[in-house]
């Protein structure tokens, strides 16, 4: 990398290249100028420039951008230069949901299976997932090289469980419960709470003439 | 309010300070200084009293911050003063998990009906709320008074489905299909990438000297 420091926000930029230059690969497109990713991303050229100069020269002038090139040093900076393995941690709706999601595989994100304090009442199979019990974990994780757990349970158990899945041995944690965890620091977790992106829109239908990002 | 801009950082923030302020008020607690709000919400208290002083004279010294007073005025920059009706559009297990959320509707937001292409072949009912075919949306849209669509459809059908509310008279949309939309600039689109989230944590795994947000 050019810089070893880069900013949140251009971090947060990165997956939103990969997948726009997935689609440009799918295309059959090889290399791109800053100038043809800007109009399809609707962001500025020097934006991107800015942004894709963090990772050294990639581009050449006049030639642009070798859309591989950039996929893959994208992907290691995210991680995902090695495969990780998942699980879901409560069958509901939305852990049916996320791993019915065949586009995370293409990425080297594996969901291998789901767990659920019910597992006799749910259909025991996801797109081929088993639906195990909680009480099968401790063996399975034992088992499995498993790196993230998806958490689609109910707040109030949250907790509980995460730390159960830290002591044995889960360190990233991919959290949809409407609460923050508390976990050790070496615990990665990123949250999604929906409600939260929903009253952004709320915000933004109020301030029409703000601009999102 | 104080100041007629705020940072985007800032708005996205407001959400947060909603969650934990609710909680706060179910506690019976009425008053809080900025340094209790900060040892919860885990962020400086010069941070809290930075960001609430964005939207007045909340905050009294050596008094704290009047938490319902708090909870009204944000609610009002997030548009929440006013209840705002939603559709889902797409009742796969993501649109039926998303109905199924109770705590929406403690901030005014209320799911009204799920629409899909194959009503028949989905269960009918999801907390009561009706699944109904698309070609009953130009009626339903007319006799009730929706603002907001959740789209939870396959991204090869989203724009084309974004762009029909959109003839229909929807201007909110909550976007779960992993594509930008094309809609005239009077629509307010929120997308939630579910896949980019998910490389957010894969980076802070694979970077975790580093702090997210």
């Amino acid at each position: 990398m050019a810089n070893s420091y880069i900013s949140q926000a251009v971090i947060k930029r990165l997956p939103r290249y990969m997948r726009f230059l997935s689609e440009i690969r799918a295309e059959g497109i090889e290399r791109i100028s800053s100038r043809e990713l800007s109009e399809r991303m609707n962001v500025t050229a020097s934006q991107i420039r800015q942004d894709l100069n963090h990772f050294g020269g990639f581009g050449q002038q006049g030639y642009g951008y070798n859309v591989q090139n950039l996929i893959e040093e994208i992907g290691k900076i995210l991680g995902l230069d090695q495969a990780h393995n998942l699980i879901v941690v409560g069958a509901g709706n939305l852990g049916r949901a996320l791993a019915g999601y065949s586009n995370f595989e293409s990425r080297g994100l594996y969901i291998r299976a789901l767990f659920d304090i019910q597992p006799e009442g749910t259909v025991s199979e996801v797109r081929g997932l088993k639906v195990y019990g909680m009480d099968e974990l401790p063996v399975f994780l034992k088992e499995h090289n498993i790196d993230i757990a998806v958490l689609t349970i109910p707040k109030e158990h949250v907790r509980e469980v995460a730390q159960l899945l830290y002591d044995l041995g889960i360190r990233g944690f991919w959290n949809f419960a409407h609460i923050d965890l508390a976990l050790p620091p070496d615990a990665v977790v990123e949250n999604v709470h929906l409600s939260e992106s929903l009253m952004q829109l709320t915000y933004y239908m109020k301030h029409p003439n703000e601009v999102a990002e």
